[in-house]
């Protein structure tokens, strides 16, 4: 008997807020993506940091740092929020700072949950897996597009519900009951579902077509990063 | 060419706000559908307020008042937020104070908009009629429960979304989009749609099942009661 539940934006966690649950927090355009894709290519961890100050304070410390605003790489860093930046061996074994409009704000907002994970369609599987062995209460809590709810977090957390949903997670939010129903409308074409989405609009208007097809890939990794303390690392 | 969105949650608005947009307050169950029955009953206008005190205040100055709260007439009050409330003649051309849980929030964080009108399944052709005439940018406001996404309101603005969309309300939010998705799979059978809603188990679980078969039926009412100053009523 656990919760299953949705909360559409990060702004809406507090009406969620379950210090059982486990949150899974999902930005599918692109951090949750790029966090999934640095891990799958050995990155050690990620230091998950709210302002892009924060992320310059510790590059001038001599980390590998990532910084993107608008979808795009924030002017003085090298990586922004692609999964093309993140497979590149000069980041295995090594910690990595990140901040992102709206995935990394996302993980804030929960930090004093349970446990918080990082899900994509990149690891759906295992982040499944994971919850269906864990049995605890589960929160779904979408990055959104600055404040706003966007239509690819929330497809994804329909996928997710649609698999975790029985006898074990048998009470449902109405917001997870209506990612499920855009999950059965969208599932038999992701891409197409997604066309006029507005954030898909926003990368392609940006030249990121590429990425976007990359993100919507199913199970490509078994990784399930997780925060321990002030970073994101994958329990081996 | 006009925009079309939908905000989940009154603690959304700020992230959708737009000074040009006729704002719709939507609380399926149930207080946009008693307002709808109220004015349908000719009572002269509806004063929101946001507090149970401000409602207790203005009924001991003489005001006929409604307080609701859980779904529930707080005590001290004759009036709560069913429907079945306002079919009375003895509120015909009075002022009523109206205060409840959801409903009367989503007025309040909207006030400075250019226009709030109620709409509820009650006076659904009536509000798609005025918006199509008026050809204004378009926020449905959903007031969804304690902060939270529910289905029956985000249900109607799909009803809404699908009524609109085309040459003049053309630019749709990723929130609109989804609602678009909701209604065209729940819309041969609205009642079955909502049959697992949380706010339907509530009002269930308060033998309010009477209330809900009234508040899911369309077209009882060409009322589209609007925000004039401090009071809803109708334009004549």
């Amino acid at each position: 008997m656990a919760k299953l539940e949705v909360a559409f934006s990060p702004d809406l966690y507090p009406f969620y807020e379950n210090k059982e649950a486990i949150v899974v927090v999902i930005d599918i355009f692109r951090a949750t993506s790029a966090i999934c894709t640095a891990f799958e290519n050995g990155v050690k961890s990620i230091i998950p940091v709210e302002k892009v100050e924060d992320a310059k304070a510790l590059q001038n410390k001599g980390y590998i740092a990532a910084a993107e605003r608008q979808g795009q790489i924030v002017d003085g860093f090298h990586l922004g929020n692609s999964p093309f930046h993140y497979i590149d061996e000069s980041i295995t074994g090594k910690e990595v700072v990140l901040t992102t409009t709206n995935g990394t704000r996302a993980i804030f907002v929960a930090k004093n949950s349970y446990k918080i994970i990082i899900g994509s369609f990149l690891n759906f599987s295992a982040v499944c897996d994971y919850l269906k062995q864990e049995k605890k209460d589960v929160l779904l809590l979408c990055a959104g597009w600055k404040g706003r709810f966007n239509l690819e977090d929330s497809l994804f957390a329909g996928a997710v519900v649609n698999q975790l949903e029985g006898d074990v997670f048998n009470e449902l939010s109405d917001s997870a009951r209506a990612t499920q129903t855009f999950y059965e409308v969208g599932k038999s074409d992701i891409d197409d579902f997604l066309i006029n989405s507005s954030h898909r609009r926003r990368l392609k208007n940006l030249n990121l077509e590429k990425d976007i097809k990359y993100c919507l890939q199913m199970d490509q990794t078994k990784v399930v990063p997780e925060l321990k303390g002030d970073r994101l690392v994958v329990q081996k």
